[in-house]
């Protein structure tokens, strides 16, 4: 690939373009605000000219509900040999180009499965993608060069390729990013009306289910939008595990010794189902199954430098600190900080930070 | 106080009878099983000698079914000043020691915010509830001697007393602690009988949700067992939300756009009602609003010695890092390193860094 459009400078398609234009493809930007253009071209991302003739690539990086036109428009002009776009949704894009009677050879759809809380050509980066999966997906119908075109757009963004057909595309996404948002959001409502006092015990655990409750609305409505059945689908899945749980905590009330039973076995069951569904979470090194870590947790006071301390001692004892977590006391300025290493590592960094007057929690 | 006995020597009431054994007051130790408070007694919790008299305080840390029983048991015997338990859920032994018509004037029932994943006595550690909250629930009626004596022994386990209700302790934990959990656990399942393909694309917003769902399901029957009614009341505000939602996903497939659009807002509201009520939940430095740092991203290999050398460079800058997350590229063993600092340091420690050649995310 030597040439490129990117059509859409926002977050995505900018940060393609830094990829692209720092591994020496010319890359020229467009975007229905040519302000927006413009600065993209500023930071390097390309040029805002138009190019002379058809380029390798198009690429279309504008909201979800513009996808199918801006598509269309670039290929009824022969912009490129290529087409793609990366919405966060595949097959509502690929019915409407359908029904607009296109030739779809030349087109795959695709999803960088990145970003960050901050949007705009500004918020671009080059390496936004880098380890990410980013998902394409070809259909039997689909130029084998243009297929190879969207591999070498993901090699230079040095993300992971990840082949998928469009639909269980966009039941994926709705069961492990659309599904939890949504819940993540409804378990944070509860709070909004909650005692005070109520709110203080809170810990680690609520606090990491409702972290990302704290996502923009705009953004998720767009992107929920666009992908309405297949959440609602996932949805209703959870809502009737919710419902059999009430009955069960009801029946854990009940006088009667065989129903309280029935009730616990329906609790545990979802607990169960829980422990299985976790399990399947790949850990940050992605695959090979779920990473199984090793907590040593150090005390440590809120002071600068404590944490470079600790690192420094886990480094000099040639321990790699595979996650970390800091651990702090509710209203104190003091806490543990638990590192995740290889449960092989664990009992070597526990002596060694022992011996330099560390207090390990047992 | 000068002399304690704990009875129920797991998790609990081991980490307890370290705490006051180390600050010096005498602690004799029981449970049904003596070879459990042997063990403790060989950590150094105390002896599982019988104490001569009474003793100033009881703790009664035995698992919620079992509360009452023991603690008519021990006031019967008159085996101390006060008396109190540790049990997750307050409401529930406070009706049962009342409908034994025992004088509960002596009594207070508390709950200390703390645990692990880890029980029985050989996870005790005297440091378990340093700095988190203990919840103490007295009455009307109950002994201010006995009242202090609980402050007494919250302030030698360097915990921080809350007081509170008893069923409003109990709907407290509902909502932020045990409903958490299911819902959790109820996310989590979905993902028991997917696609593979689907799984891989579990990004960090899953895996913080889910969480939790990692947890014992044995040990969360109990705790929810004792507490039924409350979680199923929260539940069912969740349960209401979701079918609003899914109804919301619905309307946004109709072809009507005023239908589409009733759909939006509802979507919106529920992404919005989220937000307000995780802006609630406390930081880690608890009271005080929210914590809201900003994020620096630095750019890692995996090597040992990577986070040691962020840090140490951190801590030469003068900046306090408040949170750490690391941000692992999914299969791939580089990525980033979230360092979340107070707002006015950020743009400082993002100059030291680059100075001294890391490369930081824009």
């Amino acid at each position: 690939m030597r040439t490129a459009v990117v059509i859409g400078t926002g977050l995505i398609g900018t940060s393609a373009a830094l990829a692209l234009a720092g591994r020496g493809v010319t890359v020229h930007l467009a975007d229905h605000d040519p302000d927006s253009a413009r600065t993209a071209a500023a930071l390097g991302a390309g040029t805002d000219e138009p190019p002379a003739g058809p380029v390798d690539l198009a690429i279309v990086a504008v909201p979800p509900a513009h996808v199918a036109a801006a598509l269309a428009d670039a290929m009824r002009r022969g912009a490129a040999r290529g087409y793609l776009d990366v919405a966060s949704v595949k097959g509502g894009p690929r019915r409407e180009l359908e029904e607009l009677g296109l030739d779809l050879s030349s087109y795959i759809g695709t999803h960088p499965m990145a970003g960050r809380e901050r949007s705009g050509p500004l918020a671009g980066t080059a390496d936004l993608f880098e380890g990410r999966p980013w998902v394409l997906t070809p259909t039997p119908g689909t130029d084998v060069e243009v297929l190879n075109l969207a591999l070498e757009l993901v090699a230079l963004c040095r993300a992971v390729p990840v082949v998928m057909d469009a639909d269980a595309h966009d039941r994926a996404v709705a069961l492990v990013s659309h599904t939890p948002q949504l819940i993540s959001s409804m378990v944070a409502a509860r709070l909004e009306e909650a005692d005070e006092t109520a709110v203080r015990l809170c810990g680690q655990g609520i606090r990491d289910v409702t972290r990302i409750a704290a996502s923009d609305p705009r953004m998720w409505v767009e992107i929920l939008s666009a992908n309405p059945g297949p959440v609602a689908d996932v949805l209703a899945g959870v809502a009737a595990d919710l419902d059999e749980t009430v009955r069960a905590l009801r029946a854990l009330q009940s006088a009667d010794d065989t129903k309280r039973q029935g009730g616990a076995s329906g609790i545990e069951d979802v607990l169960r189902r829980g422990n299985a569904g976790r399990e399947r979470v790949p850990g940050k090194h992605g695959a090979g199954g779920p990473a199984v870590y090793e907590v040593v947790a150090v005390f440590i006071s809120d002071e600068p430098g404590e944490l470079a301390r600790i690192f420094a001692d886990a480094g000099r004892a040639g321990v790699n600190v595979e996650d970390v977590r800091i651990e702090h006391a509710t209203g104190q300025q003091a806490g543990f900080v638990q590192l995740m290493v290889e449960p092989s590592a664990a009992p070597g960094l526990t002596t060694a930070l022992r011996e330099r007057g560390w207090a390990i929690r047992q």
